[in-house]
């Protein structure tokens, strides 16, 4: 029978700029009886990647731009935070009833680029997304299998937006120990049918399902994914961004 | 410890035109010896929903319009699939590069407008997405509920792709028996900052995670969804589609 656990990681504390994540983790662990387990993939939500690895702006320290400053004039936002935004975009793909939808320099597509106002603590500080959210799951995996032994995968999951439908889903912006996406070209249906869906987002979807037990309110940073059979190699988050030329939404 | 239990269903024998799904997916349910419990989510792929609502159509009994012609000389596709495509669509997204993006009459944006040729059968036969998928979601849901007494909710999945990311997710195209949106609103962070991201898209990430058990080449149509606390609530698929007046991407 295919089944598949979702497991909440409970205990991690309040993380801090500086702290180490990976052993924070292991001590959750470790604190709730959980052995990593080959196969396992790791779950961890961007805030917490992010605060450990300091990437927190005080907006009082922020001067904005006259564009900045602009922009804010006309959709009521705080012009700090969005000269932020804009520090953090390499392209702005749509600015239109008060949302600013744009590119960061990784190659997500997102609102505000991803900078973020919440969870981070009282006063004016918002938090970026990792600088490299790949290496930060890459770094996170060599801690883990290093102080295991077991082989799992890594993702550092956020939540986007998506056109045409309404709410936030968990996605994928960093990935290590596993390829991203199933690919199903070449593959038949039962019935000899070439499939027409070739290429499925497993790791966005694994994203989605840890947020059942992370949530928004749960203090539950990391999920533990067990009895999955992920796609082995070498994969990151960039494989999970469409090219330009290929993208018919840009 | 919070913990989502994501399982697939076996033994759904290969589904027909007028078969009965709720009463295959009760017999599997028993010979696997699972008994449905108070707040199950059941997901159950759109093929086998449409197969058993004989939404099918056999090309060789279409003929193409001189549109479907011309976009079919264009794109190297089926004439006849193409014809399918546009009875089915009722807005066109984007036609280009060999992809046709559309708007379904339920107002779902998808490839193709959910029409589909994998996984039918031998010969030139697709399926079309459910007539109302939120209606078939609430039949099956109300022919489980009233066989077990158990609370459950019912979720009717589709892979569709998105712009700016590779590969397809499972979606939710029909809800019954819970509210497909988790809504932050009014909620605090524990610092006590308003929530950005304020509305999650649960049912789809119910459906991505179902995805996991479920699988394209894994002959496993449903999965059970165990252990989450789904938002209880008389809800449907619609509330996931975002209005044109709030879209930037139509």
């Amino acid at each position: 029978m295919g089944e598949v656990r979702v497991i909440g990681l409970e205990g991690v504390p309040e993380v801090r700029p500086g702290d180490d994540l990976a052993g924070l983790i292991l001590a959750a662990l470790n604190r709730q009886g959980l052995q990593l387990q080959d196969g396992d993939v790791v779950v961890v939500t961007q805030k917490v990647v992010s605060k450990a690895e300091g990437r927190l702006v005080d907006l009082t320290t922020v001067e904005p731009s006259a564009f900045a400053l602009n922009i804010a004039s006309r959709t009521g936002k705080d012009p700090r935070h969005v000269e932020v935004v804009l520090r953090e975009s390499a392209r702005i793909v749509r600015m239109d009833r008060g949302v600013l939808i744009a590119e960061t320099r990784h190659g997500f597509v997102c609102a505000n680029a991803g900078v973020d106002a919440s969870n981070v603590g009282p006063g004016s500080v918002v938090t970026l997304l990792p600088e490299d959210p790949d290496r930060s799951a890459a770094q996170i995996r060599d801690r883990l299998v290093a102080a295991t032994g077991a082989d799992i995968a890594v993702i550092i999951s956020d939540t986007f937006g998506r056109p045409w439908r309404e709410g936030i889903t968990n996605v994928a912006i960093g990935v290590a120990g596993m390829l991203p996406i199933r690919s199903y070209v070449g593959c038949q249906d039962p019935y000899g049918y070439s499939l027409r869906v070739s290429n499925v987002a497993v790791a966005d979807e694994l994203a989605s399902a840890a947020e059942l037990v992370t949530g928004k309110l749960l203090g539950v940073p990391v999920a533990i994914i067990r009895g999955y059979d992920y796609p082995r190699g070498h994969g990151n988050a960039r494989m999970l961004i469409r090219p330009a030329e290929r993208d018919l939404f840009r």
